[in-house]
């Protein structure tokens, strides 16, 4: 039977994260659901990209999935929004080779860290960017975070709870902030992220931004390999995986 | 004592509606709930510009209290946000003559109806806009706006539900239509405005842009003084109170 991936986006909010969980809402557990009743009570797994935690949202997630019986791509993707909550939403879905595997595959992902930097708090935005009321200087935010590219433990910026199979090197090919307005985004793109790793990396350039720490010192912090010399791990509202990547052949 | 006038925002998103119902969440119980706390348990009552329904929201709504303690306009807003939930925001604060009605005195409100008019939802914006998949042609719907210029018996665009009390005779001072991308708003100003008015107008707009109504057709519309000639009442997320104006003297 064919093997299908799917693009999806889900707003967070609602959401105590992505993976499926007893007795909570959560992102692979409706997604699971509405396969099930598509299959008429046959359970059929979702594999994702990787985990999203509890408030964070999804532009763009990838996952896989195996169906028990046969639907053209473009009928998996109305056949699943018509089950789908409102907050989830499949944007594309494509047969995939039987090889396939929606997280050993992937080769870079990016995500994108949304501040709001205005004096005042924005309501219809609160669940959707980090306000910070704060003035921050973006060129020293983006100059902090050239220091954070190329390959490194990045022990300093993950959770001391992050899974430490398979070591904590990653290599990040961009970090970047622009400002639009009283918006400034956060951009990183990499091989892998640790658990709290995009969280923790906009705490420090905040740090950088707000004066409270030199760009260049982002190198020792690095060296450091201790999370105690790391930035705050901020809010996950701001915080929206917002592309997988996977090689040409899928 | 002083009078208070407050200009505050609010997402609609989780209130049934401004005005204070028991047992239900309400933005005027909210103001009314941090006004008794800053008061020690006294009920100070807060009374708006006018209401809105349950899922609309407010961009510049406006109220009057009269408080029984001192506090200057600034410190009256501080001691407000710090009360209220994170779905209201309180703006502005400014002290007024004893003779200023937040209600009596509008000289002139503002709504604005967005409509998403893109083939695909947008999960992180459904509560704050109207999605419509299908085509609209905003010069037609700008043009049938112009017919609602002026004034006119309302009857055919306001709920059946609607107080009668005051007549049906209002007075748009324009209604215009503008696109930014995917985005189109319809932006109203009028002297005042009957029950479900601006969602019905938006309705009827909808049905010229799609091409199910001649534009010139709303004179006729208007003169049947019927709601069944109306078009329909579009979905409370995507109207917000814009503005609300009064007098220079206040």
């Amino acid at each position: 039977m064919a093997k299908i991936k799917c693009v999806f986006s889900y707003d967070g909010t609602h959401f105590s994260g992505l993976q499926t969980q007893p007795h909570v809402r959560t992102v692979q557990g409706e997604l699971e659901k509405a396969l099930t009743k598509i299959h008429k009570g046959t359970h059929i797994p979702v594999y994702p990209s990787g985990r999203t935690d509890r408030g964070v949202h999804a532009k763009a997630q990838t996952a896989h999935f195996e169906p028990v019986f046969q639907l053209s791509p473009i009928e998996w993707k109305r056949a699943l929004n018509s089950m789908l909550p409102a907050d989830i939403f499949v944007a594309e879905t494509a047969e995939v080779p039987a090889s396939f595997h929606a997280r050993f595959d992937v080769v870079e992902k990016e995500y994108r860290y949304y501040i709001l930097n205005e004096t005042e708090p924005d309501v219809f935005r609160r669940n959707y960017l980090f306000h910070f009321p704060h003035q921050l200087d973006v060129t020293r935010m983006q100059e902090a975070g050239h220091y954070l590219e190329g390959t490194h433990d990045f022990t300093t910026f993950a959770s001391a709870k992050a899974d430490i199979k398979g070591g904590r090197v990653r290599t990040l090919y961009d970090v970047s902030c622009q400002q639009d307005g009283g918006e400034i985004v956060i951009i990183v793109r990499g091989d892998g992220f640790l658990y709290n790793m995009v969280r923790i990396i906009a705490g420090t350039l905040l740090d950088s931004g707000r004066g409270r720490l030199e760009p260049s010192s982002i190198a020792d912090m690095l060296a450091q390999k201790d999370r105690r010399f790391g930035g705050d791990t901020l809010p996950p509202q701001g915080l929206y995986l917002w592309q997988v990547t996977y090689d040409d052949t899928f």
